[in-house]
């Protein structure tokens, strides 16, 4: 954003009334040929319209990069799921297996998270794997197993599109179709995916900036995808202490300066079960619209990801902590 | 970590017992010379003891490096700091300017936030400055000036100690002594600090990995440091969209796995003050003992970092916010 | 690694042998359990065999993970490309526009650089872009301008593929499929272009580790490739001084470690022209096979990228200078 | 940078401009308030002055930030250090032990080198170590060792100073006082070793931006320093598969647009010896002035860096090798 300034304005009062509004300005000098200071602003704010900077005293205009993800800016906090709603006032919370490993597997746990409140059944028929010889998933059987499980109990199903031409068979059976973070930028599926019509989960690219997420977002909705859910699920970085770099600025950026829904995975941020309450918790604090948790009634057997699940039988105590409300401090700060 | 087979152990089942822990396992193949199967377990778990893996049937021994920060270790989660403990139950503030700019300034705070229950009075007389020609703080003057703000208003000063040279008069006036990021690993002055025998405030480094800070801990109780509380502002990182990234993942591992106490500092975390409120109580949740920010009477004036700074007028209601319980999610999920 | 050591190895002389080998070495403590010492060794090395290790004396075993990518380090440095060798003593150029605009534009390009040896003639024909309104490539009339010019004027052709949709137009009329940076773990993509059978570019995703790049160039001969050519062009970093961050540690351990032919595109990775001569040439003395140059007769018109394309009218100049040998040093070092 | 049109100007023909001179262009709208298009330039370009752009057609003026660093501006890209000029057209090796061990080791390494054309010969006394419990150099003796073996031998000492209070005793001995990474942002140690009026080695920070780089060099030269040559070293990464990251494109910018003497140090940047060619010739490709390398008499008992030490017997060899010219590619491309 470039502010420019009249002739005869005081650039020191300028500059003040821009970091009132919390403005980082970056100050730029006078040219040789004669023409008017400027000021570059470089940080963003959703809360400061451009009207609001071109009314200050002294500024004789205020120009902007074009928007170019203008559907997603115009979508707003909700998108509606088959008649849930993401992003109101109550976290959605979406669990299951990382992949969907038996029928019975996945209805003994649809059965289990209905009644706590979990409007979303996840699980994985076809999954992404870094070794070719990998478990790669059941594929179109599981996605059967998937939807009579979640019919059966009432839930929503979330699932994975790996390949453009599976996106007819997800789309006809997921409520909400999920794009994972290694095809966060494979345009071509994005677009298969947006034709579908169907909401979108897009998890966030393993180094994707805030710009390209919005904009793989924006791919969607032009393409047709009637919502787009945001998903951070941890980020790489320098550091192996956690299996991923869980990015809470970005969720509370994307919730309230974008105002749209995102939802945490901590089972991937973290990587270890341990960390999941944590962070979950931090992560409906940042303003996230719901959690997506990994279960498996037994972690160790699990074909993928088992150290980051959680134990089907520890799953309503899981729940039960990330619902309760974080204790109020006292008033007197650290003073024992 | 190694964990070694016995001859006629069940791999499979072992690999399970380890999963079932919550632990990240590579199997090490065997090799041409008739050795047993070993694995390798990457992931650390201080829920996870040695004495209990060893106890896994089949497994022969459990052998791991050494621990090179073990007073980093044997600390604990609380500090206490001239009467103050941080990491109890309450969470501890660390408010003020930046940059102490005068002693009137920094009284009007003091008297500000004393009465909210902020039990530290933070403030900069030597400020860390990327280009030689900005503002570096008043120097010892403002020691003082922020000593006597904080005696009479019965606050606990923190303050930045940038030089050896500085490290005499610091420790006089502090009671607890902040190393800032940049100097994380300047172990001249760590060793410095450590001799004033203060408890001190290690803020990470722009790029430090979780080992990295533990030792420069290590360096400051080895040294004769009182206590070390650590503290998290934010990381390097690809994306712009945020001036730091905060990495709350580092947080939880501190403060659930390692048990030592963490301050977070939001305003740096963001560098932005419209994220502060939801940074800062997702930082509460993810475990941290407190949290720093920033204040200023008129932030378009200060004379550093005015664009995260909360103006004063506005502390009591940010406070207010970051105390109060975040909203108890009804138990239907997303269900509208 | 681990290397185990015998009950009365002199456990000095084991650690001095492995570091004499250039190995990184964490040494493993003794446990409660009266096990043997073990050394975990952290850095690989493709000039240290199994074997060698094994023979250390006081060595009792040496194990390793399985390698998952069996056929990529089957490969070896060369791979044939419709007849011209990848990775011999001579480097390929890959050079065109970043997108084929016309077929005019690709047929001047064609006949400027195929007199001055180069090899290959890049060009897009899909191009993946960040926004979904920005140009998108000329698709399959643009694969035909490409084979028309090259075969015109004695080239190959090397051109992406972007959706699993069009591998077949693709692959039918390029000598080189190339994958691009955003679709390195697109894994239905990678199986698709591996079933075509041709040899196959793999750029690295901008924040792919050495382990998923080689996993990837798996995913392809696993499925078919004829032969995989990575290709280096920049990750995502902190600093914005550079478009990208051109890796040649990568470039030479692929090179020199794993002897695998890899090509560079310092034209991406720099995002400027005037840093292509010297990156280039840094690219060969580094190891690598070749290199991948964007040209544009008019860059301020190009549809894409104009910035770090070369004019066509330096283009001679730009390839003589990367094939000149880099000036002998004198032997006084830098005394003057 | 910000190019402002004239009311009748053709954007599309400045825009064309630009790009024609390698710029990033980013265009601003035109904001309501009436006023001239502009356009933000994003990338620097030292081969483009204010007033070439200002002489564009359609141009009404060109404002630019203010340099923060006019003295590291204004210095050029050689610095004499004790009549040894660094940048010239000769490269300036700086080879010895990471640690000086004993004064015997030294000076066999002072001797085997100084006939071998090498400048400098490098060797730590202080070392700035991760734990506080491993060996921190032999301090002020070995500073003697150092010295005495490379008056013996012609050469020229570089020493690294840890502390403020060794700033003296190094600077009185070092013909060029090394600044290490983890103390680029130490600035009451950056003053200290400018007030000594030492040529200065600046050793990038593990994830300093180019900008943060060149602050802290103005940061010596405004404390004194005669003079700055910058070493790249290896920054941050994700990925483990080499020790650091070099980061040559860093390197090309600094000699080929700043037009700055950077030294590049290949032991550190890969972590391991069979790299160093490779890389070190890469460096010199892209732009260094020099190469520092680290080698011990026998590096499996060397006191700290043993893998990525060459071994003294064979650094005649590497010296060679690192010296001879990267051989001509023949013309024809790929072609077999």
């Amino acid at each position: 954003m470039i502010v420019s300034l009249k002739a005869d304005a005081n650039p020191a009062e300028v500059l003040r009334a821009l970091v009132s509004r919390g403005l980082w300005v970056t100050q730029v000098e006078k040219s040789a040929s004669g023409e008017p200071r400027h000021y570059v602003i470089a940080s963003y704010s959703a809360a400061t319209s451009v009207e609001d900077l071109a009314s200050i005293d002294g500024v004789s205009g205020v120009t902007t990069s074009k928007v170019e993800h203008p559907r997603v800016s115009a979508q707003g906090p909700t998108v509606d799921v088959s008649g849930v709603v993401v992003g109101g006032v109550k976290p959605a919370f979406m669990v299951g297996p990382c992949s969907v490993e038996s029928e019975a597997h996945v209805r003994e746990i649809a059965e289990r998270i209905a009644p706590l409140g979990v409007a979303f059944l996840r699980g994985g028929a076809y999954k992404p794997r870094t070794s070719p010889y990998a478990f790669q998933g059941h594929g179109e059987p599981a996605l059967g197993w998937l939807k009579r499980a979640a019919e059966a109990t009432g839930m929503k199903v979330v699932t994975e599109a790996l390949s453009e031409a599976d996106v007819p068979a997800v789309a006809e059976l997921a409520d909400l179709v999920q794009i994972g973070s290694r095809n966060m930028q494979n345009y071509a599926l994005l677009k298969a995916v947006g034709r579908s019509g169907r909401p979108v989960l897009l998890k966030r690219g393993m180094s994707a900036t805030m710009d390209e997420w919005l904009h793989s977002g924006e791919y969607l909705l032009a393409g047709g995808a009637r919502g787009v859910i945001f998903c951070e699920r941890g980020i790489r970085s320098f550091d192996d202490a956690t299996r991923n770099l869980l990015d809470l600025g970005a969720v509370a950026l994307l919730a309230h300066v974008h105002k749209l829904p995102v939802i945490v995975d901590p089972s991937h941020g973290a990587g270890r079960r341990d960390l999941i309450v944590p962070l979950g918790r931090a992560a409906l604090a940042a303003g996230a619209a719901g959690l997506m948790i990994e279960t498996h009634a037994d972690p160790p057997t699990a074909l993928s990801d088992g150290p980051q699940a959680i134990p089907l039988a520890e799953i309503t105590a899981v729940l039960r902590e990330l619902r309760a409300a974080i204790p109020r401090p006292t008033s007197n700060g650290g003073a024992s």
